[in-house]
């Protein structure tokens, strides 16, 4: 086992060289901006993993300019900006919850962030003004041995595909995964304890929480005991990191590190399976990725859940630079014209008025089934394609997606489908056993 | 509304003349009895409706011979078949739960049934010691003018299919319909409190009951509290008469006593619905109705459940002298190869197992949705025929149809199904409806 762990670190871990590199170049970067802060009450902070130390090959550094409070929001984010597009090359600037700006500098990628000089992590001005004090904290805990245990998981969870805190991902931020290497000492502790995490789990550092969260996973930030580190984790996530946390104890190999793509004959593989793949796209709205997923994964949830007559299977969904694809299987394409429709039950007072309304229009009943009143009816949409067109009309499926209903294609063939994708979908395996 | 009942009593109620007949054969033949029953401590009574003076045209007359609790019940029941086969012609031997003994006497139809004579209706000895009890009760709590109410009553019961505690109908006994007329006086006010039932009801007449029955109406047993009289009803048949309640108060029709047999050419009423109808029969076992019906209820009820993934939309089942035959409506007919199966949540004992079962021989997966495993496999059984076939092989649907389970017939036309019962079920209406 620490044979594979040394392999792993000697491709993940930055050398000696790279780091001080990059050390240079930041420490430059920060004197620039610093010279652009004259006169305004406010202070440029390298933060994030590279600060921590827990950072892999290759990392973007995060720069924070942290302002007095007595600045108005629009004056530090339009500042921020400013200097950002002076300082950087090749600057994009980016809109998510909190505006940013992204660029190079001497060929190593930055954010440059603005932020709120604030005392207390727990009052909060805007949603970055707590990293400050995670990297603070971390610096403070998390001992140099740690470091590469840190790195370590940090792979692991992207190997398995859980690391990223965003809404594309709903996996582990990397601030939680320096708190579960402080919470559990080593890599391998981590996954001995994750592997026994039953379908919830609470965790803390110093004060047990005093609030529960709807979440399987709660990690107490120790810099603010009101906010759960891991809201973001989902419960298929946070069900693989325990799966692959026991299979890597008993398989321990480097695929759960670095996993291969998936291969085989797409058409012959589903040929085997004989039922229906429906594609359904929709035009992508140019937003952020946070919103953007978000929302897929709505519209995606919704029209899964509308076409449950059809026994759908399984669903998955991506993403390219066109249009949002749900690839579907169905067990059925076409549903029968009779349908049986379940009315209110027989103590209701609308009970009545169903009787009324399907007495001489139903093909069957009314009728009455355990408590409920029921009738058999003409369907009124017998293919996926009429439910989901039918739905659109009068449901949203997303603030940004909605603009684009007309745009809707559900195709019953897989020939516009990415191979890759389709590919994933249908192995359906955990990305180690690839 | 009053010439309609009127009208109904006309054609439910004994004459005077026939009464007068009826009473003078049974004291005939009850003095035949008490000859035979010279020298042992028992005495013949007259009970059930006849002598509640509740009963409708052409009843059945019951007899009871109460013994005295010294004799083992070997004794009386064969003591009991042996008066019936001396006094009554065309006998037959009932063994029910309790045996009794059924046949003519100048041309009207007796039950001479034994029990013991005990002080305590709380204490009985065999199933029917409380009968006496009941007759009592009523004689001395229902008024005159009240007997015609429950005839009417007995009859609305029957016209809509609840009337019968037997497993066949699970409905309305004819000592619950006298206790609801005296507990609500009349039938136009039981049919006014039935059509504001809820979800669950609780009558009693004397105590306030103590236990809590798992039936949707409870009415506690005057001679009995620890006795619900309302066991046998079902949750369909008591929906059944809160409907017809409410619809006969609103349209008062003479079909509610009386419904019509369903017309109409079923096969064109099937096309309409464009779906899948099966037929599944199994030689019918010789034992007596109450014993058959409980068990076809859960060979049907057993046959539709495991039908589940061809959407079943509804079923019914009928008995003719050969067979139990079963009439089951399904979406589809026959499923694609590919089956998604569930596993164990992932914190189970038994994940790791199921991982390793799946792992080379799935054709998806094992992955995780929600905090599950599941795989997609190879499925088994395609069609209804396997899948039932399958099923009766390791599984008991009722003691007596299993001796018959090579019998069993599935067949995917309606072309051996009574038209009568098909019609039946195609149409499903209430039957004041048709």
């Amino acid at each position: 086992m620490e044979s594979l762990l040394n392999k792993v670190l000697s491709i993940i871990k930055p050398s000696p060289e790279e780091d001080k590199f990059m050390e240079d170049v930041s420490n430059k970067l920060i004197e620039k901006i610093r010279a652009f802060l004259k006169g305004i009450d406010a202070e440029p902070l390298i933060v994030g993993s590279f600060a921590k130390k827990t950072h892999l090959k290759n990392t973007d550094i995060d720069i924070f300019i942290r302002y007095s409070k007595n600045y108005n929001k629009e004056f530090i984010e339009k500042n921020t900006m400013e200097i950002g597009k002076n300082v950087l090359e090749r600057y994009e600037l980016k809109y998510a919850e909190h505006p940013y700006i992204h660029g190079f500098y001497s060929g190593i990628e930055f954010d440059i962030v603005p932020c709120y000089k604030i005392e207390d992590p727990g009052k909060i001005m805007t949603a970055v003004d707590r990293t400050p004090f995670h990297t603070e904290y971390v610096l403070k805990n998390l001992k140099e041995s740690q470091r590469d245990e840190v790195r370590l998981l940090k792979q692991f969870a992207k190997g398995i595909g859980i690391y990223g805190a965003e809404s594309k991902v709903n996996g582990l931020s990397g601030y939680l995964v320096e708190l579960l290497i402080i919470k559990y000492g080593t890599f391998i502790d981590t996954l001995k304890n994750v592997s026994r995490w039953k379908s919830k789990t609470v965790l803390f550092l110093d004060k047990k929480p005093a609030v529960d969260y709807d979440n399987p996973l709660i990690f107490i930030d120790p810099v603010d005991e009101k906010r759960n580190v891991a809201s973001a984790l989902s419960r298929e996530n946070y069900s693989l990191f325990v799966i692959a946390s026991r299979e890597f104890l008993k398989y321990g190999n480097i695929k759960f590190f670095f996993p291969k793509e998936p291969e085989g004959d797409v058409e012959n593989i589903i040929k085997e399976r004989n039922s229906n793949i429906i594609h359904v796209s929709i035009k992508r709205p140019d937003v952020v990725d946070d919103i953007l997923y978000s929302q897929v994964r709505k519209f995606a949830n919704a029209t899964f859940n509308i076409l449950r007559d059809f026994n759908p299977t399984r669903m998955s969904y991506y993403v390219d630079n066109e249009r949002i694809h749900l690839i579907i299987e169905l067990l059925i394409l076409r549903l029968p014209d009779v349908e049986k429709h379940r009315g209110p039950p027989i103590y209701d007072q609308n009970s009545e008025k169903f009787i009324e309304k399907w007495r001489n229009r139903s093909l069957s009943g009314p009728y009455i089934e355990d408590m409920f009143l029921y009738a058999d009816i003409k369907r009124k949409f017998r293919e996926p394609r009429e439910i989901i067109e039918n739905y659109l009309k009068d449901h949203s499926v997303g603030k940004d997606i909605d603009k684009f209903k007309d745009t809707i294609k559900v195709e019953y063939t897989i020939e516009n489908i990415d191979k890759k994708e389709l590919l994933k979908f249908i192995l359906n395996k955990f990305p180690w056993e690839i």
